[in-house]
């Protein structure tokens, strides 16, 4: 049986403001080069010898960037779920779940990553798919560049086949110290968000370890309403739903939960500072940059003329331009929050 | 007799790019304060007991702006001298000294200049005007702050009365060493390019070490064309003088030339560093500063987001952003000659 993959599309568009805003989230944006984030997520598992037609779980307000987009690429058998209101992954995942039969094999992605290598990635799903089928969980753990702090990790326990463990533990996001001590340990790996298993498996965890979220999710697809390649669970069902992750939810309680380690050439481009090691905005007529260096420079309007400075992101979208140090992008958090209090 | 304001208005508008430009040079902008310099200018010598109605030499594409800061001051008695082209200083002032009475005290300025202390410049004019009155070609020498290499220089002689001095040579451009050996001497002030002379006195020097110009700028005055407030000198004649500062074209020439230092807090706003000591924009609701120190941020319109930056300067006017640092702002100008020779 084919694959289906399940994109999740959901983000509150502020690490990457202020192109990346509530209404239009960094997958709608091309920002790595020709294509959007989700158009590259969707290039990704386009082969239909190998899987299903793809359901994007996303919220009802984005319904004309994904059709727009999706038509751009000429794909015209998506499914849409369209979630009535945010309640994290979890219910997310759950809704599409009950959406599919029960042995259909769900490959969970976000659709504002990068995945360089996506051969790697093939392998990784060929590696996974096996055990999916005989009920395990599966999470891709992403080789890790450095000992970031922003990402939770997985430890790898025993091996079940040669490229997929046991997963030891799930860490949150720890400090510098813990990060380095797990990147020296060898055998920890980020969390990337990225699930492979069977709808049923996935109920029945669900069931198990967050029955009152199954129960709404079960209610709000009971009484949905399906509107040709659109489904809209019911609103006051899902709205009742606890929220939560995956992780928390479910990964994190089940024990029979796999990770297949991938080294993919993976970002999930969570600041201005990830898109550095992508193209600068050369070429681009309305930057103008005379001796600087190691800088990011983004317009998709104003004219941008800078002169001398050097480690310096410099982005411009609409009426806003933001203007940051390189390695502080994380920062552009404390603007939106600053912006979302008003005037002082 | 009265002394008659001479305001010069000319400037390529590209030190302070990009709100000032060619169309709307820096003496039309409101940079320091409410007023624009132009308009502090003006205010300046607005006391009719001491100062006739000022006479304004400009070019003619800037009529509306003067008319209409002008205005916002009610000040209805200005004279408008409208340049046809533009031919540096020397003959500025001498189509302004053609159109004044021989024994016009005619104080000339630059009309985008700050003086803090006003008091201390009309102090240095009630020294200049008895020399003034009786020949004597006056320039203000401005104290200097500091070893700049961006100003020409003037070196004080032998005393004629107390507060004024014979010029006993001017300096151009100096490089750092030689501006740094000016300083120490204690006798060289900058040439701020301010003066006091009698109409007759110009003409009578001007006719002698720049007699081309003198003829020309006769010629322009005698065919000119008076309409109401406005004097319209001939395009072709005056087109045909040489182009040449005052100081080149007849101070430095002169014997009988004197300098008249005055401490008066003076700028001549030459670059957006130069700005750093005034307001910074503080109180403005299209500028978020968090975190940042030493810089200097403007806006007329989109908004500015500056997390964790110093020592920056950051200048957005319509569609144009400058990002600079601080200390490097004279660069701009290479901004500006990129974007006049296009698209590379």
């Amino acid at each position: 049986m084919a694959i289906t993959p399940i994109l999740l599309s959901g983000g509150g568009g502020t690490r990457l403001w202020p192109m990346s805003t509530p209404k239009k989230p960094k997958q709608f944006l091309a920002l790595t080069g020709e294509q959007t984030m989700f158009q590259m997520t969707i290039d990704r598992v386009s082969d239909r010898s190998r899987f299903a037609a793809p359901m994007i779980v996303a919220g009802a307000s984005h319904i004309e960037h994904i059709t727009a987009q999706l038509a751009e690429l000429s794909i015209a058998d998506a499914h849409l779920m369209l979630e009535p209101c945010a309640r994290n992954t979890a219910p997310a995942i759950a809704l599409a779940a009950f959406a599919c039969a029960p042995e259909t094999l769900m490959l969970v992605m976000p659709s504002d990553h990068v995945i360089a290598d996506n051969a790697a990635f093939q392998s990784a799903i060929d590696i996974a798919a096996p055990l999916a089928r005989n009920g395990w969980l599966i999470t891709f753990g992403i080789s890790p560049t450095g000992p970031e702090t922003g990402y939770g990790y997985i430890q790898s326990g025993t091996e079940i086949t040669p490229g997929a463990n046991r997963v030891a533990r799930f860490v949150e996001k720890p400090d510098a110290t813990r990060a380095a001590a797990m990147i020296a340990s060898g055998d920890h790996v980020w969390n990337g968000g990225i699930f492979l298993f069977r709808a049923d498996a996935y109920l029945a965890a669900s069931l198990q370890f967050a029955p009152e979220m199954h129960a709404k999710c079960a209610q709000a697809m009971a009484q949905a309403k399906h509107n040709e390649n659109q489904i809209h669970p019911d609103a006051e069902s899902f709205a009742a739903s606890p929220a939560d992750s995956i992780d928390y939810a479910v990964m994190e309680k089940s024990d029979k939960v796999a990770v297949v380690p991938v080294d993919m050439g993976w970002s999930d481009i969570g600041s201005w500072d990830a898109l550095v090691d992508f193209n600068d905005g050369a070429g681009d007529s309305r930057i103008l940059e005379i001796d600087t260096s190691n800088t990011l420079i983004r317009t998709d309007g104003v004219r941008l003329h800078i002169v001398g400075a050097s480690d310096l992101i410099v982005v411009a979208s609409g009426n806003d331009i933001l203007i940051v140090p390189r390695g502080r992008s994380q920062e552009v958090k404390k603007i939106v929050e600053a912006l979302k209090a008003g005037p002082s």
